[in-house]
């Protein structure tokens, strides 16, 4: 049995949809989040200045005496994942490679990726899938505003639409797309509309909620299962929208939260 | 005579708007931009994160040997130009004071304000208002996605029509409307569409242009009357966006641009 929390994190409040998904699977275990929003958003950083904030927000989170560590974001995954497994000598999952491993234990092929202009350029999910999946075709398109919308919480207005319609039409005939930013989940009604509903949408939180779940099982280390599971979420700026969108994601009233220095 | 440049920072490419009017006033001076891109947005960040932000800024300035600083930035002027000027022993110009001037001299007194949600919630703009004219009428308005959105080069379409639009359309009755973020003159032409051409539509940029020049003259600063200004543009995060943007603001072909250190 093993108390100690799971460390999540994200630049914002992205990373909620994956920490949701892994609550949903076990809700014994405690949480501890990490909304990096003094320096939201990643998307448009380099691959130094994401690998530093990593590095800082990992560092965060083990003195918070976690057991196990998600980046609950996909700019971070592409750009810093294996850098911080070199790193830190404590388990790390990104989003990418249990997708990938959903996308080839189920044959598929014809992909789209939507995600930040960081990961996309990173080709991070490119080189994943190609290493995978045999005769993979791979289209993808970064979506720069998509998570900053989510950020003020503009998800279902007409600017939303449209900005979903601008980002996606161009992507043609797929079998899955890809939501390779934690904020795009929000955004998952418009996009359904959008690619139509042949198209298998991959919220990747729930691709990372199964990871974790047999990571933790597999290695003794989950919480007692009749656990009451506790979140504790800090923010590294608090003056942000992040608890109004946070409100409606997790569908409670009373999140607390504190601040991080940054 | 003082060949010493004039340094100019902004979170992003806005303030390429100041320097563009500062350059046209005064095209014989030397200038050093830095925008601070590794940290774009300041508009969603607290007043102690952007106030750290500046003070690094203002240093590399200093470094570089200006003799001048223009905080092109409207969240960094409410926020912190303030402290910036009881910390460090050199001229600074914010945007806020030379449009205050213009609307008091020109006796303009219902006003509209948009800009990030940093400078909105700081007040800094009613502050100085209510100081200087009296019976003064303001509306205020953030903007959260306008700056992302022209960071981008989206500035034109429809989605940045329409966000124009949701933000101003509560906006009545005013004599002028000010453009409290340097990056919104991207959007002037659906700006003016959107509140009537009997709105004074105040471009910040004008007005701290003006002042620039004013306080270079009566403090016997300028430059070389025959020279030819050059202009030095350093970003903290090169992976951006920014030549992009600012090639099509500035109508030049050949801008160099090299690395901070963040």
């Amino acid at each position: 049995m093993d108390k100690r929390p799971i460390g999540v994190f994200d630049s914002g409040v992205g990373g909620v949809t994956v920490l949701k998904e892994i609550q949903k699977l076990i809700p014994n275990e405690n949480y501890i989040y990490i909304g990096d929003t003094a320096s939201f958003p990643y998307g448009s950083k380099s691959q130094k200045t994401i690998i530093k904030l990593c590095k800082k927000r990992i560092e965060d989170l083990i003195n918070n005496n976690v057991k196990l560590i998600v980046i609950a974001c996909g700019t971070a995954t592409s750009q810093a994942l294996e850098e911080m497994q070199k790193i830190f000598n404590i388990p790390i999952i990104g989003i990418i490679e249990p997708t990938v491993k959903y996308l080839k234990d189920n044959n598929i092929r014809k992909i789209g990726i939507i995600a930040t202009a960081g990961t996309i350029r990173s080709k991070g999910w490119e080189k994943k899938i190609k290493q995978n999946i045999k005769e993979s075709d791979v289209q993808s398109k970064a979506c720069p505003l998509l998570a900053p919308m989510a950020e003020e919480g503009w998800i279902n207005n007409d600017i939303a639409k449209l900005a979903v319609h601008e980002y996606v039409k161009d992507i043609k005939n797929i079998e899955a797309l890809i939501l390779g930013c934690t904020h795009y989940p929000l955004f998952i009604d418009s996009i359904k509309k959008e690619v139509g509903k042949n198209v298998d949408i991959i919220n990747t939180g729930k691709m990372v909620a199964k990871e974790v779940k047999d990571y933790i099982n597999i290695n003794n280390l989950q919480n007692d299962k009749r656990n009451k599971g506790i979140t504790k979420i800090f923010l590294t700026d608090i003056e942000c929208n992040f608890i109004n969108v946070a409100k409606k994601l997790m569908q409670i009233e009373d999140i607390s939260i504190k601040k991080l220095n940054n």
